[in-house]
């Protein structure tokens, strides 16, 4: 099985991700939030690259029957019902609600994983299960958000870790393009905790903006055992 | 001293160059090649980004006085003087001579870094020598060549072997992004040796065409004593 990894949604090109199963990893934090999300109950979430794409995607999903949730700069989008915190997607604020989510990173990479033949959402919450839920595909690409079209070292760790799971999931070996080497090697030496987080470049700007302690619940590691999927731009449990 | 790295150059806009130091690195092979030329008596290297631009410039050099170098898919260009081996850029062919080097990542990594106050030329050949050489500036953007627009590892190990040299040779610390922390992590899981560079996708790319000797010389740490710089589109040793 080969398995790739692009460090940015910039890098991705459709054909990249054709006819291969695209997981998507935004550590901090909006596959996490989202895996959090769907835990409390949400029923769906519908990605949205920009603000005004979030206003009118919810406006016709029907405003009343609809969260919209997701930060810029890390914080709550003003006029939005919620940030991108997974503390705040509690039972009783999301469940049986649908949610349309626009961040600055996370949206971005969902979108530029559209062309895969199946797109998984995944973070260090719902780790193993991603892993057993991909394990017998036929190749395999994270596409990691980054942070403004660079590298983060939260993606890159979480992509590695996933892949050593994946591994232990299924028989044959892992073809790893260099990125993906990158990854597993990383993932060696930086463990799932909400210490390394904190040394990332989105960690700190985090703590920066007194968000600190959603790295705790970022780094929960095997939390929950569900794997999305996003199909027709709407992400779900299956 | 702040200290970044951008994996390919695409990802490089001019403002996060300016006012700093740019290292280029290409391990396999363009800046290998070029230390090696300098360290054979070319007099200067002048990058060009296509074929058709490396032609355009050697005329007006003079073409007699020139040699014109360069690959695309690791192989010579039809009607070049040399391809992007090392091992061609001998004192018998090169000494004396400008070169006109065109390559698929090298070259554009290189114009990538224009915009940079200072451009240096890196690779595991002279990597001693570019530490103490960049070890004061203000602060350092490594840029690497990456292949096609993708992340390199041997590159990426490169740039973290020379943060550590650089580390040694200055008494302040680095602040390294998440990509620069990357890079040193994975430094200190992989060794600058031939053996490493043939499991890379260039590696394997060039041991496919049958270049594989290469990957002895672009791992020939500390051979040469000196950091190339460009200057007005030039590369010279200062």
């Amino acid at each position: 099985m080969r398995a790739s990894v692009f460090f940015s949604p910039d890098e991705v090109e459709p054909a990249a991700v054709a006819e291969r199963t695209a997981i998507v990893i935004d550590v901090i934090r909006a596959t996490s939030t989202i895996v959090s999300a769907l835990a409390a109950g949400a029923r769906a979430v519908h990605p949205a690259i920009s603000t005004e794409d979030a206003l009118k995607l919810a406006s016709s999903l029907g405003r009343d029957q609809t969260l919209l949730c997701g930060e810029r700069k890390g914080l709550k989008v003003e006029g939005f019902d919620l940030g991108n915190s997974p503390a705040e997607f509690t039972p009783d604020v999301v469940d049986g609600k649908q949610l349309v989510m626009s961040t600055t990173n996370g949206t971005r990479a969902l979108h530029a994983a559209l062309a895969a033949e199946r797109v998984v959402v995944a973070s260090f919450l719902n780790l193993d299960a991603v892993a057993r839920a991909v394990a017998d595909d036929g190749g395999l690409v994270v596409v990691c958000a980054g942070k403004e079209g660079r590298f983060s070292l939260d993606d890159a760790v979480c992509a590695g870790h996933l892949f050593e799971r994946v591994r232990t999931a299924r028989a044959g070996e892992l073809e790893l393009d260099d990125a993906a080497l990158a990854c597993v090697t990383l993932a060696s030496d930086y463990e799932p905790e909400a210490d390394f987080l904190a040394k990332t470049a989105a960690g700190r700007a985090l703590i920066e903006v007194g968000l600190g302690d959603d790295l705790e619940t970022c780094a929960s590691v095997d939390r929950y055992d569900f794997a999305p999927e996003m199909r027709d731009r709407t992400i779900r449990i299956p």
